[in-house]
């Protein structure tokens, strides 16, 4: 057996701390650095999963004692991390999105393509075992050709207004996951069309944003693509995928959290409501997505997304964010520069 | 087309007004009597669905004017109508049990085969198109050999204190069904074994019944019947079969009253209750028994319950009383006189 | 009771066939005369349900001996027939849609509305016992405000070519229904997003309409609704509504055929194909729809849609068209002329 | 915190090893000897998780250095080897059944109940979180009073032949989970009633045991228990619950494998088999239950399953043995000596 992968992550907050449990986790690999301007929260993981710690990410990156890294900061940090990474030569995994500016992607892409360093992209829907076996069951043409998309895609709650904020708005923050799984699906994407209102989150208010969304997407084949979010769910996460086609249909249904149900004068077969959190919804696929990074950077074929996958999520957010905006279908070229 | 076949319907009571609405809708037969000692019933039941009206079941039988009888009046009367419908060469169809008292019916079984006067009992459930589906399925082969049978039928709420006086006791009157339903899957029963219990009903208790019980039977071949019985059920009629073979399962569902479910915060996916009524639950299956009772009487092959099949119900649900007042496996006999 | 409500029937196709069993089936109501310029289907109706017979739908709507007339008759004749119902003061229940061309309809518009004469639409749906009920209990504040609206309409398979060259194209036809359930849910709907394309059906290729089309339709008050169509579907009628809001959701599921489900080595909790055929479908919708023009011929309080419920669907539906052909959004306005 | 509870591991096959997992996993416990006869398998458990060595259970217990044991050695092992920890004081935890001598077990009883050693039994079912949701909502009243309790516990294959010949038979080995579980539910149970029959396995048909049986237990108050167990399962692990009461049901379903269903025209709604193997199928169980025990050895309140229930257990399955031998109802006396 290989010696374990050294793995630096960036970046200590929430997600930061699943990536650190999944490393700790996984004996294949072996979580080295970690690094986190706010250093007290890059204390805090090596205490519990051992690991260097320090306050700047360039440390970590240029320390010669990482075969890669995991890029969990803010927004902001990730396209100068990646072209860091790129820099001494390190693959490097980075949460989406890449920015939410198209015209830093854009900026950052040449460098990547050109240099042959891995970069991979934190869609881990890809990689939730549902989903994931829906995506190869049409593959191997169980239902035919795929005729209509449709996800629902609503979140227990808002976020906090300050996260709304910076946010880039529901289509960059939230759809994006929805827009990615229409490309894992669907690669011709090439016109979208969306609405979006305001109906029930102060945040969204405050700040201009949609707090639900419907997006409709068409594929050059004919396909259409439905994408229905709302940041609001009173019983629990709300996640699911029917992939419709010549010959049938494909649903993944809500995730239970109980096989129970009750019957009772008043109703029968209840159930008890959704899992609340996306980090418990998403646990597999959080592990799968570092599982298929550490086979990328091993050399072996891999299927992590990648960072043409980041940049043709953003533009169909971008388009998105426009057609909801002027009322427009918005056209949109995914494979070309 | 042949003309409609002319039927005299004894017995007006609630059963008795599902058969003459099923009479009355079907253009192949026609009401033409009616009869009912309490003769009020019976005009009330001819001023809706037209025939000649008589409170004498003699003069109904021995009219000349009917090709067969549909005998929905008490039990005790059954015995004495078959017999009487025997002599007149008139087939008859009668409501399940054709006595409480084996030694009875057993007195007629000679007279109804010898004579070759058809006589249908109305094991109604057999007609259901859900039991029927099933049944068929297993006959097809699609789970293997049978292996298990398992019947769970709960009514929702118990019978008067005064009917479960005359009722013959929870075999005789409830499982009855179940016991001919087992027949109708698996005609090789040998033992019978049941435990009967009172918890909830003031009627059961008064009167030295049960309102729950549990009853196993064992076929030659080794397959196993489960019956869960109870006399009241909070949710609506509960009436599920689940066969289980060597390849699989196939189960039949409660009947929704509704296509509608709601999740909220207390729970998801809960739906209306299921039907309350009897009658309304089996609609479907006492308009194709009639059906099928009419091909017998136009001499068409035809798959009425027999005589006998009324027979070997008593006799299992004899044997589940003395099973439960014994504390004792009793084999049963259902083939020979 | 009074006496029965003389209905005259206009056009004796598939559907006119189901409303003339319904108002034989309804003893508050009588056929009295039946129309077509085909006068056999005529008659056939007549030899089963009774009724006089002519080929001139005038003669029948001004012989005096109507009381209200049932127009299912082509959708061209359709102004012309409401347009003679109002001269003659004899209300009118048409079958959807009033007419292919908005300016015809409100042409007609005004001289409805003046006559005083009761003029119903045939939006069956409104009727369904589930439909009704989300309905009722959204209404009744189960899940508190309204914000998203899902329908899935698949049809089975897609209608001929011919009856596709004339139809008004998939909107007009077809979502037209799902227009109108728009509108029973959330009446204040400002703005449409329509695309559709063309995947599978040959005489939606021929004849330059669409085979499957995803709508989006915003209320004033910020509410979205969502309508995925096809005109095909391998599983049978795809059915289903979705009502989302801010303390849960209510969903109608697809009807079954059978409560029977399998579980083997392959696949466990399998069940039979859903209904094929709308007629079935929507069976108890259409005698509900009946039930209550005989409401509004009486003078009492009734739901029945309205004369400007067909208008608002066509609007919806023209602007529809008109979005999905241009790719911008479209205004309606639905309440003034 | 305090420190860690030392644990001594007997046994190190399949059920050990889930065991040493659950152990490793816990960071309040700490896997510090490993025994088994049979040493290559205690080394492996070791090189993967810790602790010492040795192929003596007797050393390990007597060695000073674990505060517990956990028993996970052949049934007949069992009884010597908690006489000897409770010889040590040293509290153990055992895999079901104590014994399949009632004789032996009764032997040990007093001696247990003196010593006040704590010895808790695996019955890892109650420790299953949806068994014990269900439990606890009929302990709340969510039901009313608890009238009727079925099980269905079908296993996928039949174990080894050689297996069945020592296993004491299909209720001392298979069902006794389910006796236990009856009486975690209703403590009450005063009567035996079983069937059991040999249709299909080999191992059951050769050793003289059966591979399919139905047990009804009474219990003092009335309510009925109804077990249906089958040795082979084609669709996966069946394992159900039915808790049904004066005001309604509570249900476990069978534990999904995925979210997703397919529908075509072949059927609707169809999702892959069940679970196949009973530790994946329990594996919270399992860590939830050593959980339990930890506490009970840190002389915190502890629901562990006591000697008693594992006692109790074997009582039932002994009265079911013998009622399905000779035919008869079994009385059990659970309490007195």
């Amino acid at each position: 057996m290989s010696s374990p992968v050294r793995i630096g992550l960036i970046g200590t907050g929430r997600i930061g701390r699943v990536h650190a449990g999944n490393i700790a986790a996984d004996p294949s690999v072996e979580l080295s650095w970690i690094a986190d301007p706010f250093v007290e929260g890059a204390r805090s993981v090596s205490a519990r999963f051992g690991g260097k710690v320090t306050e700047s990410p360039e440390e970590l990156t240029h320390s010669g004692e990482v075969d890669a890294i995991v890029i969990a900061s803010p927004t902001p940090t990730h396209v100068d991390l990646i072209s860091s990474a790129v820099d001494a030569g390190v693959p490097a995994f980075c949460e989406k999105p890449i920015d939410l500016d198209i015209a830093r992607v854009d900026a950052l892409r040449e460098k990547v393509a050109s240099s042959g360093v891995p970069v991979a992209l934190g869609f881990n829907r890809r990689f939730d075992p549902d989903f994931a076996a829906v995506r190869a069951r049409v593959e191997a043409g169980e239902i035919g050709r795929l005729e209509q998309l449709c996800f629902t895609s609503r979140d227990p709650a808002p976020p906090p207004a300050d996260y709304v904020r910076v946010s880039g708005g529901i289509f960059r923050d939230m759809t994006i996951h929805d827009f990615d799984m229409a490309r894992f699906f669907l690669p011709d994407l090439v016109e979208v069309s969306a609405v979006g209102t305001q109906m029930f989150d102060d945040g969204a208010r405050r700040h201009g944003d949609f707090d639900m969304a419907v997006t409709t997407i068409r594929s050059a084949s004919g396909a259409l693509v439905t994408i229905v979010n709302s940041r609001h769910s009173a019983f629990g996460h709300d996640q699911r995928i029917e992939a419709f086609g010549e010959h049938g249909m494909i649903q993944v249904a809500n995730a239970p959290t109980s096989l129970v149900s009750a019957s009772t004068a008043a109703s029968v077969e209840a159930r008890p409501p959704y899992q609340e959190f996306f980090l418990e919804r998403y646990a597999k696929a959080y592990a799968a997505e570092l599982a298929e990074f550490v086979k990328l950077v091993r050399g072996e074929p891999s299927s992590s997304p990648t960072f043409d996958d980041g940049r043709a999520a953003l533009l169909l957010a971008d388009a998105a964010q426009r057609s909801a905006e002027e009322g427009t279908v918005v056209p949109v070229q995914l494979d070309a520069g």
